[in-house]
């Protein structure tokens, strides 16, 4: 995860799950985001609700075989975003939340499979029809 | 939406989107968590991540036929919720967003036509490949 701003809360959470839950989740600080989308070996994909149907896409995204660099941008995007992303996708052409906007993109890039994922983590989750139950190694 | 506490940004911000994109939200602040649990007419369907699989669930869920309200716990979810649920869905057992996990369980619940849905409104996005169109009414 690349963020533009040092955001210690952020970084300190994500450490916190990554030990406990399993996963490399890690957080990189850059200082332009331009750099990070140019020195990108992969595809970018922009996530935004201007863009093409995320169903329409995501086949040719997958099947691209290269790393996915996913943008999410917060509040107004500037244009060149839109210019220098390999693919504007839009999960859903209404307003939404951009964290759900990249949880139905990865669901539908890893077709469902994502969610069964072992992360290889001390904590595991149990699932249970009622209550909690978690399995610690 | 019934939320537990009166929030002018959310209630605003909702309205706002309702106006200029289409779709029925509306929020209604609500005294007692139980009371609107115990009195809603159809199925209560609570997200955690120690519920059962929501691919494994989803479609009694849909089958059901009955209204849904889904339970989107913030913080600590207090035990009677558990109980109360007639069902503890799980969009992965990992620690996640909860609203994530809420815009997949209702990308299930919907199979995946939700988002291809038209809410009506004045305003209309084109899918572009680049840039920003949109269509106002």
């Amino acid at each position: 995860m690349y963020l533009l701003e040092r955001d210690r809360t952020v970084e300190e959470s994500v450490e916190d799950v990554c030990r406990r839950w399993g996963g490399e989740f890690h957080i990189e600080v850059v200082d332009s985001w331009k750099g990070c989308i140019r020195d990108w070996g992969g595809k970018v994909v922009h996530l935004t609700m201007y863009g093409l149907p995320v169903d329409d896409v995501i086949g040719e995204i997958r099947g691209s075989g290269e790393d996915i660099l996913v943008v999410v941008g917060s509040e107004k995007v500037p244009g060149d975003v839109y210019r220098m992303a390999d693919y504007n996708v839009a999960v859903g052409n209404q307003p939404h939340s951009e964290i759900s906007a990249l949880a139905i993109f990865l669901d539908r890039y890893y077709e469902g499979e994502g969610m069964k994922r072992d992360f290889g983590g001390s904590m595991r989750i149990i699932p249970s029809k009622e209550g909690k139950r978690v399995r610690t190694s």
